[in-house]
């Protein structure tokens, strides 16, 4: 059965659609097929597809040209598609409902529907979001072909409640290992426990308090955690080597050297501060690092838009915490904003569920958005 | 090939000879197929099997009786055998040289010569002391045939150095778990870090010291030290689940029972101390658990032994450190020492090598005692 979208139809019909395919991070072939189906069908539009990614975009000659931008791949299924409804019916229950299905009914709708949007529009749907960054659909585009994703604005459908969420936090994960010496736990006193040498970089973690910092107006929330630890090969060897990984969410008000600098810190503190014992060193190594994205909440098409956000009743602009690929954009010189249906906090729970009424409420703004004369 | 013992021979090619037959434990058939064609060949022995062990008794209705005992399984082979000889001809080098092979040649050797000992002797080679204890050839024989081990003294062919080492220490085992809540990295706040809630625990353990604790005259050093830590499930999810395996090697000077509630105590004290945060909580349990053996030099034939080890120029009885089998004699009443070639440090090492004088010295002082004139 091939999808259809029916201009004016409840948008969340189409959300409940796209969510009955399933679309786990990989395997999009089968979604992408069916949205190339429908795009290929709209006169507007002019369609390229990338892989597993589609740019669908209007070319009306306007003042400005706003991206819009959305993944369709989720992670793992439980149990929970085909998708349901809530009994009272105000909710679309399914795996990919919060992230970002909704979101991507949403941009498929106004897709077909905006034949005459007063900003030029390049809807983007693409794949691989969910999994490790170098398959990532958007930034295979921005390395492949750029000049796709050229625009004055970009709007990502990730979940945020329907209110704008600017910029994101960065985020780094180091490996901090403690070197030691082995030796049998029978003469303990031989060797250099690697183990105990991490106690103080936990202590100093443990004590890090989550720190809020402004940048243009929004209040970002870094958190410097760990978030794995392995040491020790035997139930009689004082262990040799102890690895803690250290995950840094960092606002955007430090770049990634910034940032490094900032963990970095921490850790020379911690171990000039431990009275290391001889025979034991400290070496660290980065395994992953995405800058942070400022805001953009002050570049004219986006406080154009949030006024027409705030025109839909919701609250104000807040900061985005987690990292989204709104930093792509930020390192394209693009100002971008996160905008969707769903609770974030809800994405990727086995009981993932988008409320409706936040379909409803973007698909508006943004249709109302688009089709307002520029002032 | 089959093995042959030569009396008079030297008993570092026997041991040479024994090295050369893998017995990687849990494959000791083959080693005990051939000390048993030995035994069986010697008249003043009688000779039970047991499975891959064996134990070959004289019955020549002396007023005392020894056991000596060794275990014919080894640690996996690291290119180290076939056996080889130093260049300078003084070491016997290959897996199981230390640990413990020069011993098991020592008393293969003796078991054949000595036809009249002035104690009657109970000789036991057995398989599967170097892997989980429950597999432990001497423990088998303890619960199945107990009567075989009754004697008045025991002395365990471990490395030593060819000095009596007195008792052992015990050792527990015991994983600590701390339990916190869930949450991704991105709003760490809202979940309960389960790693840095060991911070305090490794803290006190690193801050614990050796503790010299004398018994019987003899100095046991302990040691409390995490040999394992493992947390964390992914790299964007503060963990909720963190776990540090502590192994306590204690003095003979505590029951285990009084071991469990030394090392509870620096567990207790330790979380008391670091303020944990509401919805952490903390767990223990004990994974393995070895009595202590007091080093049982106060037996007058123990007296009789060490005079006969230090007329070898040996120095002065000490104590030991790592747990062995004499903690079984010790459960079964009898007095027991450790008396072996070989420097136990170098046991299980890539280099694993024995002194050839070790093996003299010790064949020379196990056949004097026991065939000296009982005083």
């Amino acid at each position: 059965m091939w999808l259809t979208v029916v201009p004016g139809a409840p948008v969340e019909d189409l959300a409940s659609a796209l969510i009955d395919i399933p679309s786990v991070s990989g395997d999009e072939r089968a979604i992408i097929d069916q949205i190339e189906a429908v795009l290929r069908g709209v006169p507007h539009l002019e369609v390229l597809r990338l892989g597993n990614a589609l740019v669908a975009r209007t070319s009306l000659g306007r003042a400005e040209r706003v991206i819009v931008a959305g993944h369709v791949d989720t992670v793992p299924i439980k149990d929970n598609v085909p998708s349901t409804r809530s009994e009272d019916g105000q909710w679309i229950i399914g795996r990919g409902s919060v992230d970002m299905k909704c979101g991507i009914a949403v941009q498929l709708a106004l897709a077909v529907e905006l034949s005459a949007p007063t900003r030029d529009v390049t809807w983007v749907f693409y794949d691989q979001e969910e999994i490790e960054e170098p398959r990532n659909g958007l930034g295979r585009i921005a390395r492949e072909r750029p000049e796709l994703l050229e625009g004055d604005f970009a709007i990502l459908g990730e979940p945020t409640s329907a209110v704008i969420e600017g910029g994101c936090n960065g985020t780094l994960r180091v490996d901090v290992t403690v070197h030691g010496k082995a030796a049998h736990s029978a003469r303990a006193w031989k060797g250099v426990n690697a183990i105990h040498g991490v106690a103080h970089l936990l202590v100093a973690l443990e004590a890090h308090p989550p720190e809020d910092i402004e940048v243009d107006g929004l209040t970002y929330r870094e958190g410097m955690n760990a978030v794995g630890i392995m040491g020790g090969i035997a139930g009689n060897i004082i262990p040799d080597v102890c690895t803690v990984t250290i995950n840094y969410r960092f606002s955007p008000a430090w770049t990634i050297d910034e940032a490094k600098a900032r963990v970095e810190r921490l850790i020379t503190t911690s171990f000039e501060a431990s009275q290391a014992p001889a025979g034991q060193s400290v070496t660290w190594k980065y395994t992953d690092e995405a800058a942070a994205a400022r805001p953009g909440l002050d570049a004219p098409m986006a406080i154009a838009f949030a006024d027409a956000v705030a025109a839909t009743g919701a609250s104000a602009p807040r900061a985005k915490f987690g990292w989204t690929d709104v930093a792509r954009f930020g390192q394209l010189g693009i100002p971008a904003v996160n905008y969707g249906p769903g609770d974030p906090e809800k994405a990727h729970s086995d009981d993932e569920r988008c409320p409706i009424d936040d379909v409803r409420r973007c698909h508006a703004a943004l249709r109302d958005w688009l089709s307002a004369p520029i002032s």
